[in-house]
């Protein structure tokens, strides 16, 4: 099975809520970490860890290293790199996410913003820009799409190891079960 | 077709750019409208407005409406409610997605946080509860999520009537075409 880790450029501390969230969907669709590029947000940190440790699975959440770095290191290991941009091919009319499996390397997946260098968008740096339709909306639902599709929803059923907290599905009301 | 509208509930002003990102998740991906539940948030509906009307589509954009009020009205004209949250049936091992498309009614999608009120979980107020993944992630992934499955992934390739800017989808590079 490919690996996937995720890339978030861009973070600003206002954004705290909307990295955490980034984060959150990485670990919940399937994702084994997220490198924050370029800066460090120990709250971000504190809170992913906590999520993780609550709710089970191990997470590899790192920040601070600078984009280039991580990527340059990432293709020494041969992986692939992957940028979800609304410029890029779309995941419903094109067969890129065929083509992305069919590499069988572990990928980075890039979630930038609005305003991502204009390198993110070529060759030298994205093997794949992946468009999750071609409309601006939200890095946190461009993760989320790509991994779901990915994963063919697996990752959505899966029981996180050493979980301390477990929600029961339910169709009305809210149960929870710890242990 | 069944029509979808989202009510956002719980939204507070640091959540700016994450309930804008809800607001664009629910345009991108095919919802008609977006109810901001409770408060009113200028920046959020001039945001969504502009992109709107750069992008094209029409996209029904309220604020300021009590969430009780929106509901209340949103069933005495026969749609459904379904509340997407963590503690609700999973839409990857449950029939629920099937159940919602069998009802033939419009449906409003409530997208909450983690603090909802617990009415939301009853059937007075959510005749499904509906889990994008029984793991907490983000009000903006569910809804992507949601929304990519039911419709099926078509959305992602809809055209948007008097588009005034488009992004020409490619491998490598950013074109953006304007009219």
């Amino acid at each position: 099975m490919q690996r996937i880790i995720v890339l978030r450029w861009g973070h600003r501390f206002r954004d705290e809520r909307l990295t955490t969230h980034v984060a959150l969907t990485a670990r919940a669709f399937g994702a084994s970490g997220l490198t924050l590029a370029d800066v460090k947000d120990e709250k971000i940190q504190a809170t992913t860890k906590k999520v993780a440790m609550q709710w089970g699975g191990s997470f590899d959440f790192r920040m601070g290293i600078p984009w280039k770095q991580a990527i340059k290191e990432w293709k020494k290991n041969e992986g692939v790199v992957v940028h979800l941009t609304a410029y890029g091919e779309n995941i419903q009319t094109s067969d890129v996410l065929h083509r992305i499996k069919a590499t069988k390397k572990d990928i980075m997946v890039i979630v930038g913003s609005q305003k991502v260098p204009s390198e993110f968008f070529s060759e030298k740096v994205s093997d794949f820009n992946v468009a999750i339709g071609n409309q601006p909306h939200s890095e946190c639902s461009s993760l989320a799409v790509f991994l779901d599709r990915f994963f063919k929803g697996e990752t959505l059923k899966q029981e996180f190891e050493g979980w301390k907290i477990k929600a029961e599905p339910m169709p009305h009301g809210k149960h929870v079960i710890k242990r």
